[in-house]
Formats: structure tokens, sequence, C-alpha cells
């Protein structure tokens, strides 16, 4: 099927593998009238670049966005805006190793029994350099939703058995370390477990967190189309994600009633929840608190250590996976996990505007 | 937006309220030739019925399901079925409190902010009845893959503290307690857990396990469409799931590589992983191992208990919850799981179906 | 695939079979707010019921429409709405001819091929019963589209050889005659023509001509989903319609772009084209002239004459069709037509809501 | 909306402006193991490129075709194709005059209504350079279904009042004449016509006709996603089509059904139809006999002779529309419609691909 499409008014289309010639995304159904350079979009994607610290892969790519549509007079016009990022440092090194044994942890193996062949090079389509055109399509979004008053911030929040302390957050931090962790102590922790389990040959998983504060009520559709229905399959297909929690998450199968249901009250005038346990949503819906969700990311796969594994013509041999790789996920997702958030979140604004009759009034009368 | 459709290819669309006049769906896209009658659909229905245990609400539905089209002969034709179960016991009480008082937990304020206005009666669209087409749908996607020789088995993993022991696991106890609990034990416990938090007029969470066996192997589309990412919407689409989980699941965001990755050996000619931390998914696509999904459902937020809310003019008060309610959602909700995962792999098989020229050729020469 | 789904925003699903036990439609993604009963819906099934005139089947229908869901206290909720007819008339005959001989002209042939097996009787899925949901539906966008100031008339162009005369064109003929022709002269010449080709046993084509006005400027999307385009497939998409005309349709290709143009000028301070060669659209969107089409009907394909023809076992016969049709199409499918077409429009109004980023911010600031 | 996307299973985006840097498409969803290169795209293009002929554009582009991803070791992967056509010769003039002038018969005005400005430059999206990727696109499709064994022919079929001879069909003619007639005599009269319509500043109508060969019976989905209908909405949303036509089109409103109707025989052991008035279609769905399909194009709309309009500042003015335009559109459009065909029978032939539960087993046991 047609995989690498999301959304449905605002709906992007990536593609392009770890070290084809290019990666891209077309983004269509950006409403027209925004303001958009490349640099809104080169912002976002610096964030995820490689080589940028100690714990991200040393592949030298600049990665620079072009805008090759959809732009006019430095605004948006509606028609669809195609962003390309092409490879630089493509090393065509010998990939025999790769080409022929299934890497542990990696989707190798259900490539070639899905396809029957498939691109090794770097990983291919399956490669962490996916989801760049997600965080240039992102960047649009975010754009808009900014516009709109929505702001979305995201940053790790764990690393191994290292969380960060609530009563210590600072989101001035999360900038300032490498790992985009809001809390320096908490930082420096994790730092040092990453060295260590570098020098182990191996990693670590991590979880990163996001919160997105000044949505209106009521986005998101009852059903099927929940906002935090869209935002666990957004969420989770970011690769090495394998849980997706909304505010309290798997900790509300151990919670009571009384506890976990959030009260209202009257403030300045308005209805508001006193606590926000849901995480900003009710019935699929906005409540007007923050939306809070979390993605919890496995460790790198490919590790310098020795594993077992086949061929794939059926041989068990053991393999360490050389070239450069991020001991951790987590800090170089963080952009992705608010890309996500991001689009789908627009997507929904946009799909729901007409939900009252009012509305269309209001847009055609 | 149409948020009551889900699926591409095997695509349903739910209808229907609390305490309208019926509820049901639309089956479109289901393969022909298929035999197909209402027993099939019963059996699934009869799962989630109310009235069946002390913990699930004394309202008295028989839940009758209906064929209205799409069978011929016995066997579905290919055209959209539609199933229709009609509302028996609507007590047709004064519903004042609720009419006009935002219930914590529930998504009563959100429709009202949204929609200007909502159909209170009994949680009207965002009622747990409004699975019952979920269900029923199910039902049929999951006949479907029975044929393809794929099973899925899902049962209630913990209730509050308690948590089955994997080692006492037994399936046959699945149907035997009330609370679709694999471990007697467990389930002890957990029932008077239960009865005491009914006491308190509180009410408990729970996890539900999923599991699906003989998945070819691929099922699912690189990057947007992950199996598993697909599995998330639809499960975290299921009113009251807060968290998604895959295989290992918030346990990878501590977990590391070397601990973490499933190596390959070939068994019987065949590839296979030796663990299965993935829960069966590599790449957004199945590795062959079972699929394991866990979701986390919170406590019903309908209590009997004192909470403080507020009006929808704005008035804070303060509320009981009268009425019929289980304590916990989880036991009736394992069915709803199992419907949600046969829907979500049978579509993706079939929007798959021809990733390969060759299978192309299979069909149309 | 999911064929009998239409539309993106406001979503129709169709179901049901001539000789089933119902037929209906699920609308997901009407806006809420919306007054709604039943009578409304009711006056559009009444134009297509047969049993209407001498040109109509003798079938026996009641059709009357019950609303399921989705309406609360008169207005609708946002939720779907479903809507049923049960069959009364059901002949419990014997269909063994049909059952196993190909009418010529009908898709028994196709349907064994595609699907192995077929409802055979009064023609299944495809039997002009199926326009039942259509029209339904299409009373809702209707009522919709009025309230935005947007008016759908349909009538009978032509009949064989009769066409309207455009000097003579009288709006409130058209529900006078049992044509639905705004031309009463043309509606006598064209039933003293139908009724020879009965006593012929022969059926007669026709042309059914829509007229939309008072849409916005800009309706539709470039590229893929003109308004034409969309409109094109929805009328296309009716049983027995062979060629979909916009504006000067055919007749464009024999035309010269001095004469085709049509020039704008300005009218009551607003900018407006001075002919509608056109038909009201321009690049795929409205353009502010009244939006012309018409569909070309191809005569009755049950004929009680003798025609050769073959038997599933491949067999050469003759047959002649009994049972009650129509000896023409048009008359009854000019309200499709009209619910096709306010369909198409309001799921495009609702789809480009938000073309441009001020009217994301009239909704949501 | 997402308007520049099409398909649902082999699903394309299109974008680019006709004087941006480039255009081009996305690919969704294309099987594996197709033996492809950027001949085989380039060779579709060509058919479509400027300056070919005393007919056609003076604009001078080489528009090569470059594959950016999808595609390794010369195979599809199964993954999206990106392609792209860098615009050279993008004449970097003064547009002044159709910056704020609106020219009769193009888009100008509805893209200034409905996004608040646009990008005028040679007609931004709505220019003939956007079919650049439909064509790319289609040229893969096309190249798909001849593996399938189907074939799809186009050709200009009438020129103004010059329509060819079937009697003197010669398909290969087509690619002789730079009119892309299959008769000879006909091409050289329409050709003389064109010239002495240009001599007027005028430009000519056209049609061209579609035939496509091999279908298996029964592609196409009954109700809305008819073979048809969908065929109707991918050619109708070609820039200056005004009608679509399937098999005798428009004059089937005038037949009769003793005429109209294609009776069955068997031949070779094969169920056939003995006519084709319906042009391969039953049901909406694929009958075995030749899919025949028109497209109406209107004439060229930009003239050198001298028209009234106005201004976006609603001034009325007289304009003469400068530049590089061809007399007629259909030649240029033949490689277009036999895309669009190529496109919508390859999606639709995928969607249905497990119409039958045997299918479903055939590729995945």
């Amino acid at each position: 099927m047609a995989g690498s499409t999301y959304g449905n008014i605002f709906r992007i289309s990536t593609w392009g593998e770890s070290h084809g010639k290019a990666l891209g995304v077309v983004v269509d159904g950006c409403p027209a009238g925004l303001s958009l350079n490349e640099d809104d979009i080169q912002m976002y994607l610096d964030k995820r670049k490689p080589g940028q610290s100690d714990f991200s892969t040393k592949r030298n790519e600049g990665d620079k966005v072009q805008i090759l549509s959809g732009i006019f007079e430095g605004r948006t016009t509606g028609t669809p805006i195609s962003l390309i990022i092409f490879n630089e440092d493509q090393k065509s090194k010998d990939y025999g190793n790769i080409a022929y044994t299934y890497r542990p942890g990696h989707a190798d193996f259900c490539f070639d029994e899905k396809y029957g062949f498939r691109d090794y090079r770097g990983g291919g389509r399956s490669s962490g350099r996916e989801t760049i055109g997600r965080v240039a399509a992102g960047a649009i979004a975010a754009k808009i939703l900014k516009e709109l008053g929505i702001t979305i911030t995201s940053y790790v929040r764990s690393i191994g058995p290292y969380e960060i302390d609530y009563d210590h957050f600072d989101i001035e931090e999360i900038n300032r370390n490498s790992l985009y962790m809001p809390d320096k102590a908490c930082a420096e922790k994790a730092s040092a477990y990453l060295r260590e389990l570098m020098s182990n040959k191996d990693s670590s998983g991590s979880c990163v967190e996001c919160i997105a504060t000044g949505l209106p009520i009521g986005i998101g559709e009852p059903v099927f189309d929940k906002l935090d229905a869209r935002l666990a399959q957004a969420i989770m297909s970011i690769g090495a994600v394998k849980a997706v929690e909304i505010g309290d998450g798997v900790a509300v199968s151990s919670a009571v009633g009384s506890g976990n249901n959030d009260c209202f009250q009257v403030k300045d005038e308005k209805i508001v929840k006193i606590t926000n346990h849901s995480g900003g949503t009710l019935g699929g819906m906005s409540d007007g608190a923050p939306l809070i969700l979390r993605a919890s990311f496995k460790p790198t796969p490919s590790i310098y250590q020795e594993q077992l594994t086949v061929t794939s013509s059926k041989e068990e041999v053991s393999m360490s996976i050389k070239g450069r790789h991020d001991p951790i996920i987590g800090p170089r997702a963080v952009v992705v996990v608010e890309a996500m958030t991001a689009l789908t979140i627009l997507d929904l604004m946009m799909c729901g505007a007409c939900a009252r009759l009012d509305n269309l009034k209001k847009i055609y009368n």
C-alpha cells in the first residue's frame, strides 16, 4: 500500500533512501498565505542532523533543504510544496556483509520476505534518514500551529535508568545539552551512562516526552480518528518506538477512578480541569489542558558487539555491525516526535474545521 | 471529519448512540466467498454483552445482530455487509443531571465545545456501546484471518496491582472467569480487589494483552502504515485506552541493545528469532514471531463517589454518577481489542497484497 | 476495494440489495446543528419511488426512510447518521432464468467473473434500487447547501430524439410531467415516443441536465480533485451513465478559442463572466457562473424483446426479460444526479474550507 | 484539500509550477520487482515535450527525468519512487500583464479568489506543464500493465470539424504525424485547418480517444468506484477536458435498448460480447471487450486575439495574450490521457486484488 503518505487534508508523502541520491517530501494541502522560507525548515532539520555530539553518528551531512515548489514571493500558494535534501556523504563502501546478513533488531529480513529483495545500502528506506522528510514537513505544520497559538515542546525524559526530575525541569536546558534533557544533572548522569555503554559496545533505550499547549478544545474525532489514536499511529510509526502513552499512560492500569478522574472547575470564566491525568484528551478530543504524550524508544539495534544471526541463504553466522551509528536514538528523535505531533494536530484541525454548520457558514458566507 | 470509518480496503463504518434506536456497522470491501451467518458474529458480541457478571452493568440487552445485506446463500458476495443491533433496554429516565453537568473523566464537555450540544442520553456516541459495531465487524475479520491460519487471543493481563503470573498462564482459563484472566489465582485476587473498590464507590484500571499468531512475514508497510503504528491507532481509538505497547513496550526505554535485540537462527529450515522482545514486528512489518500488544485501560470514570465538577452554564457543583456502570473496563474490552487487532491485520494484508509484481501476476494471470 | 463509500469529509457508505431485507446509507461527517427530520429525506426519496407514472415500474414500495442515529432533538449531532429503508415488495418468485442466464447490458456476467457468484435476485447490488442510499444522503447534503445559498436543479433534457427547447424552458413544469422535462410540448412528444417504443418492447436513452447556482468561487481543488473531475466520477458512477459533460461538453472539441472563451466583465462591483461556455468551472474550480453538467443515460437494458445471450455454463440461448422495468432511466435518475451533485459540492467545500491560513484562523481563533 | 494526490494503492503525488525550479511526482505503492530505468519514463515524457511540431510551443525544454529513489539495481524496491524534471527554459521576463489581468478561459481569477493570490508565472500550477508528473508516473503504470498483458493506445480522434475515418484507421500512422491522428488524410486536413486558425490568431478544440485491451474481466468496483467512474475523474481532471465518454458515450441518449445492448455469445470457449456499445464496461466493471473512452478538449484558451477582460482591481481592459502557446491541446494531451488511464486501471486492479477470499489465499498461503 501507499505507506509513505500521512494525513488526510494536510497530507505528506516522504521518499528517499539512506544512500540514494536524495530524500524529500511533498506537502499537499498546505493552506495558502503562510510566510515560509528555507530557514524555517532548516532550523528543524538541524536538530536531527548527525555529527552534532559524542552520541550521534559521525556521518557528515549538510542536510540542506531546498524548496522546489509551492512558494511564491515568500508565501505558500496552496499548491504542493516539494522539499528536497541531497545526500552528500554516501560512502560507497563495500556493503557485502550487510547485503546478505540480517542485522538483529533491523528490518532487513522482513524487507527481503515482503519484497523479494532490498536496498541494503545503509538500511535503505528503513534508515533513520527516512525521518528527514517528516521533520521538514513537520516544520511547516509547526509554523502554522504557532500562528494559531499552539506550541509544541519535546525533550528526552529518560535514558536507561536516568529519568528527569520534574522539580528541576528547565525548559531552557533542553537545547543546551546534547541529550535534549530539561534537567542538567540528569543529563550528566545519562552521559556517563552512555559512555560506559559505548565502551561496552552497547546502546541504550530512552523515552521522549512531548507537550502541546494552546490547542482549542474539541480537536480530534470521536471513534477511530481520536486525537490520541491518530497521535498513537503517528508516533508509533517512528522507527524504534515500542510504546506510546498519553497522560498517565500505562500507570492508569493500576490507578483507581477517584484518583484518575480530572475534576472540572471554573477559572477566569473558563471551564478547566483541576488535574491532568488524561494528558489533555477526553473521548478522543482535546480538553483544554496541555496535551502530553510519551514515546519509548528501543536501544539502537546496531551495536559493535558480536551477535548471532543468519544470512539470506540460511547460514548461521555471527556478526559485529561496523560503521557509524548512535548509541541512543531518543535525542535525535526529539524533533521527529515534535514533527509527527504537529502534523497530526494540524491535519485533525483541518479535517474537523467544519464540525459545526456554523463553521461552514463562517467560511462561505 | 468522517471519524467513524476505519480501514482502507476492508473498511468499516460504525454508527449509533447508546440510547438511540439501534447501533450498527457497514463492512465495505469484504472478500466474496466467505461462509458467514449471524452466529459467527453473535458469538463475538456475546463476549461484550452487559449483565454477565458481578463486574458488568446490569443493563439488559439481548444485543442480537441482524445481517441486512451482503450475504447470499450463506456466503459473502463482496458487496457491503450491513449489521444492525437494536437497542432494547433504553431507560427513558430523566437525564437532567447528566444533560447539563459535565461528568469528570467523560467527553461531555468536549462534545459540547466541539459540536455546540450533544446527545447526553447514556453518553450518546461516546458510550461503551459504540464498540458494538467494532466487535461485529471484527468477528468477520477474525473469521477470514482464521481461514488464513491466523489466530488472535486476548485476555486481561492485570487489574490494579494484580498481574497474571506467566508461569501459571492457562489459555483455557480465560473464558472460565468473568475477568477474562488466564490465571485463576490472579483472577480471584483481582475479584476481591474489585469488590473492595466497589464498596468504596470506586473503580479500577486494567491492562489487556493480545497475541496474534500465524501472520505471514512482511505484513505492514514501512514508514507511516507500519503494522504497529496502525495497531496503535486502532487500539488507542478504543475509549479509555491511555497507552499501547508492542512487545517489551515501555520497558525498552531502560533496556540495552545487547539485551533487546532478537537474534536470528535457522529452525526447521526457516529463519526465526530466538527471542521476541520486539513483539513480532521489525521495521513495522510482521517478523514471523507472535505479535504481542498491550492496552492500558483507565479506571471507569463513572463512579458513585461525590466529585467536583461544573455545569454547562459554568456553575461549580458536586455530583455522584447514578445508574449502571462497570467498576472496570478491561474484561468487557478484551473482545474489542481482539476485534480492532483483527480488522487492522486483515486490512493491511489486503492493502499489501500486491507488494510484489509477482503477486499481481498470481492474481491476474 | 471499499467501493461503496464516497466522499472524504462528508462521507457516505451505501449498502443493500434489490431484494434483501433493507437498503440504507451511513453518513459520516455531517456537520452538527442542522435541523433534520425524516420528511426532509422522504421528499427526495419520493421523487425516485417506483410506480409513479406509466413509465416507471409497477413495483409497490413505500420506500419509507427511518433515521436510526445521529439526530438529537431534531438536529444533527455530528455523529454518523444511519438511514434505513426496508424492502417491502420483494416478490419471492422463481429467479431461475436470471440466475443462470446473463442479461445483455447488465452486470451479471461481470459479477460472476469478479466474485465467483452473485446475488441474482432483482439485480442484487447493481439494481437501480442501489441509488436509494445516494438519494437519502444527497437530501442531507442538499439541505446543507441550501443553508449556504446553493440551489441545485435537475431535469430531463432529452429523450431519444426529443430535446427541450430552451426558449420554452419552464422550471415549474419539471415536477408537473412524469418525465421531469421543463418543456411541456417536448414532454408530450417524448411520451408518445416512449409509448411507441414500449409497444415495440424496446426502451429509450435520455439525457439529464443539472444546474447548481450560488456556489462560492473557488470550490474544487486544482489537479486531481477538480470540481468537474469529482463530479465526473460522481455522475459516471450512476448506473447506465455513459457520458458526462460540463458546460459546452463534447461541443468544445469542434469549437474555436475565440468562441469558447468566456470573457470577464465587472457587474455590480463583481467580476463575472459574460458567457458561460465553461459551465461554471475554470481550472477545476467554480468560477461564479452557474455550474452546468449533463449525463447521458443509456436505454434501459431490460427489454421484453427476445435477445441472444449465454448462460453461466456457456450455453447460447435466447431470452426475453420478464418482470417490471421502466422503458427509460432518465426521469427517475433526475434526483440521483441531483443527489450526487450535492454530495460532491458539499464534500469539496468541506475539504477545501481551510485553503487559506486566514480561514483556519477564522475557525480556531 | 490534498488535491494533487491520485490513487489509493498505487498512489501518486505530483508537484511543481510552470516556472518553478522543477516539477515532479512521488509514486507510492509501486510493486517491487519491476525492471525500471529512466529511459522507460523518458519515452513517455518525450511524447508531450514542447517544441516538436508547428503546433506546439517553442519553449525549449529538455524535460529530462531523473529517478531519485525507489530503484535498486535496476528494479523497483516497493518504496516510493521520486521523479524530478528540472525546468530549464524559464524566461524571466516581465509578467506584469498576466500578474494583474485575468486571462479568459484560464484559472487566474479562481486561484486569486480561492487562495488570495497566485503564482502567475506561466500559469503556475495550472499550466500544461503540471501534466509532466502524471505522464512520468503513468509510464510506470503502463509498464506494469504491459507485463500483465494490457495495452493502452490513444490518439487524436478529431480536430475541429475533422474526424478520423475508422475505415482508414492506421495505428502505425499515430506516431508519424505531429497531430497523433491514425488517419493520414484526416491529419492533413486538420493541419490545414489549424494553420488557418493560427493565421486568425485563434485555436481549435479536439477529441482524444483511448483504447485499452487485455483487461481481465471484473476490474472496477460496483457503485462509486466503477471503472468508468474512476476513469471519468481521471480524464476530466486533465486541464481543458469538458466531456468524458465511455463506449457510445453521448450517443446512447438517443439510442434504443435493442440497438444499444451488447449480446453475448461463446467464442473459443469464452463468453464474449458480439458488439461493444458499452465500451468495455458493464456495471462499472471491465467486461472483456476493449475499453474505449473519449475526452473532449476545449480550444487553447491562450489566443493572440484581443479579448475583453478585467484586472484583479476590477478594471475592464482588453488583452492579447503574448508568449508561446499551442493552437490545440489534444495532440500533446494524447500521452496524458494514456497515462491517466493506465494509472486508474492499475490502481483499481491493485485495490480489487482481494475481491475473492480465494485470492487472499493465493497470496498468503
